[in-house]
């Protein structure tokens, strides 16, 4: 049995229950988990933790990918296993956890994890969980439908424990690159060149000895939950093909533009969707996670090839890429996240970042994170890897939340992620503000004519003609920075009655 | 006349005057000028364009490696040849001029600008103007106390103006490395791995037939400003050294360390200058710019080589280096500053960033340019290229300003320019705060305890408290989050009475 799946006969007796390789877990270990975007996540052990630690206590430090499917992120702090938790998350309930000072969430660029254990600024992993479509002849792991950590995970954890997942086929094998970065300071150059290249091997090579357990499980990953593309999002999309074919126009682009990242969620889905409609061909795309919009794009021929960490789709999209794999087994490439997201790469290739913001300043700071300033929302993620080190960042964000109560351009971001040296291009339904080249007094005014909904537009001159005042290279009125916040909290509307 | 600093005979009849050099410039041009936090910049252009200014109008985007010397900046601001400025500067009558809003200043990463031209995203360089030690038979460009932008510059510019510096010993010659990233996004690896590697050229290649002019120059750079250590800079020292030999013992790093970048400014240096009392031998630096500490450090041993893009020096401290440089000639390598910070290499090396912060936050914001949030002090320089790819990122402030009257340590940044992702290490006379793996909610206590000043602890506990109660993964009280930045306006103070 599952001899297609574990090739190396003598690994054949680590096989058991999660429940049994759930007892390998002490209280205070430290655990890194496969699982990018909700794509590749371990299935059986999260539950079995759960289990387990009904019995005794199981305070763990859970490092991922990025955030996990199947609800286990929200399950596991539920149930006090997490007591500590990076890089990323999207789940609800952990949200809470993390929110109400319960989880420790350490909130991370997702290419610093892995270096960061191996320069030894993290705790060294105990225990690393796998997800695999198999174990090779050689010991090597094969990812399923994301990288993310793995490698990091399991090249540096004490044990290893392998989930074999029978859902995902084996036509997955091949479709990964594992190059895992030297110890510093004596570390070669990362010889990827272009998005399509391969620069490593198909599974992640590991001393078998260290693989203590295998679980077989049986279940897809969690489908993609982005919603589809409305009215605002098309608009959004159309600005911002407008924009790329200005500067294919300008000489500072060819037509197939250059390599593309597209953040995770609804928008940038959305976007990439829209290019469906662009002039633009044999695009690539270099980016940490493909959804629905880069398989549509794939097949239309717009997009030559992609390389990501992840791929998170939607159920049918999902089954029809399974059924079609060997048509996409040369045009997809799926790497470690520090490989995906290296500041190296992305800076050699020149990529056109594309992020959401979940509200931005009128000098072009960007809060990806912090609703209100204090709450976390999911993580920064990727987004600052590419923001700062692509050619072009743009961000991009609905004008506004909650039926208009919440404008997303604001005076003062509550809290900043991305500083305005890194954002050059912002866009909502509304418009796009190119800010290249400009000093904050100048992007302000374009900012709010072009970004703002025009309800708030009035309310920003004002601001914006008060701070002029008082003088500055980034003028303010400190005592109405942060007003629209405090004003949607007491009035329920950031607009002015 | 001037054979051994105009090699090629034919560029003999470009020497003239720097007021007949003036003459090439048009009202709205972009001129490139090289300088470098005070060295190497060019010396007669700018006084002879304040002249030319007098008869005509002349509003030029001035672009230069960093901060210019000589008062260069002042005067071309006050005279009103600089509309637009980049990406760095540190003048007070220029800080005047930008904080009024008649200079528009873009405040750039040091490694960006130079990517920014080359990819068409700023408007190109009409004239170049470079300060050099001499002009080589094929037309290259040596140049004398810095690199900056000045490669950049040189091959981009439809001009160039060369000033041959007598002042500057031909003894520099060798110093230099020259070396210029590839078009994106064909562009291959940067080849450097080690701080001492060498691997471009030691002049600016440019096609001789662009050289408009050269003007003969006799006069010194602006000797550095930065002031002598004093008590507290010495704990600040004390508290690094005593850091980094914990990262020696846990085995994070060898006993040489990992390369070092210092930023400009009198307490970077400081700290430099306290390594003269470290264990540590055989350092590396591979930083954008010396000053006098690096010069004792080589002098004392400790530092076996030093990687740069600028070198700026005392008086004395530049005398005895130009009169030595024989013995300094193999352990200095001095770059353009796209390779000096570039991020690729930065990661690469695992740098450990040593900058100045203005202010932080509780959380770890660091506010490294903007006075009370709105007026410009310099410019964000190169650190957060060091910082945000850097191995470890230290930031060091003293605990207090103006006598105690404002805290370095507040609740809430007034202005972020390194986001707590980027902020490792925090560092006041006061003590040390690692804040690696530390989610906010363990940052605060932290960051209060070990860096603030007593007066303002209390403050700050209160602050953090009174946060705690609305929740959040970064808490805060948005109605006082500023409030300490008002406070000073209002009483002159930070601290309540």
């Amino acid at each position: 049995m599952y001899e297609d799946r574990i090739r190396r006969p003598a690994l054949m007796d680590k096989v058991m229950s999660a429940s049994d390789a759930a007892a390998l877990f002490e209280d205070g270990m430290s655990v890194g988990m496969s699982g990018f975007t909700r794509a590749g996540d371990a299935k059986a052990l999260p539950l079995a933790l759960v289990e387990r630690a009904r019995r005794a206590p199981l305070n763990l430090t859970l490092l991922t990918g990025a955030s996990l499917g199947n609800d286990s992120d929200g399950l596991m702090a539920n149930a006090g296993v997490v007591a500590r938790r990076m890089p990323f998350q999207s789940d609800a309930a952990l949200r809470r956890k993390i929110n109400a000072g319960e989880v420790m969430f350490i909130d991370q660029h997702l290419s610093e994890t892995a270096e960061q254990l191996r320069s030894g600024d993290l705790k060294p992993i105990d225990i690393a969980v796998i997800e695999a479509v198999a174990i090779t002849a050689d010991g090597g792991i094969v990812p399923t439908m994301s990288v993310g950590n793995s490698a990091g995970f399991a090249q540096q954890a004490g044990r290893i424990i392998v989930e074999i997942n029978l859902n995902a086929p084996l036509a997955l094998e091949g479709l990964h690159d594992i190059y895992v970065p030297g110890q510093r300071p004596h570390r070669g150059a990362i010889p990827l060149l272009a998005p399509w290249q391969r620069i490593g091997a198909t599974a992640i090579k590991v001393d078998p000895e260290r693989i203590a357990a295998i679980v077989i499980t049986d279940s897809p990953d969690s489908p993609s939950n982005a919603l589809p593309p409305d009215e605002e999002t098309d608009a959004i999309a159309r600005h911002v093909i407008a924009f790329l074919a200005g500067e294919v126009a300008a000489g500072r682009m060819g037509p197939e533009l250059l390599p593309l990242q597209a953040g995770i969620g609804t928008i940038a889905n959305a976007v990439l969707h829209g290019l469906l409609d662009s002039p633009f061909r044999d695009m690539t795309m270099y980016s940490e996670v493909l959804q629905d919009s880069a398989i549509e794009l794939l097949d239309s021929g717009h997009l030559a090839m992609a390389s990501a960490s992840s791929i998170t789709l939607s159920a049918p999209v999902h089954a029809r890429f399974i059924r079609d794999i060997e048509r996409y087994r040369d045009r997809i490439v799926l790497r470690p996240q520090e490989i995906s997201n290296h500041p190296e790469l992305v800076r050699r290739l020149g990529i056109i970042a594309l992020n959401t913001a979940l509200e931005f300043d009128i000098y072009g700071n960007v809060n990806s994170t912090h609703v209100g300033g204090t709450h976390m929302m999911n993580g920064i993620g990727g987004s600052g890897d590419f923001a700062r080190n692509g050619q072009i960042a743009i961000f991009v964000s609905k004008s506004v939340a909650k039926d208009g109560a919440i404008s997303s351009v604001v005076p003062f971001a509550a809290h900043v992620d991305h500083t305005e040296h890194d954002v050059d291009v912002l866009v909502t339904e509304w418009g796009l503000a190119d800010l290249r080249g400009l000093a904050p007094r100048e992007r302000a005014p374009l900012i709010i004519e072009r970004c703002a909904h025009p309800d708030y537009r009035p309310q920003l001159r004002a601001y914006f003609e008060a701070a002029l005042a008082g003088g500055g290279q980034t003028p303010h009125v400190l005592e109405q920075a942060l007003s629209w916040h405090l004003r949607y909290r007491r009035e329920g509307s950031m607009l002015v009655k």
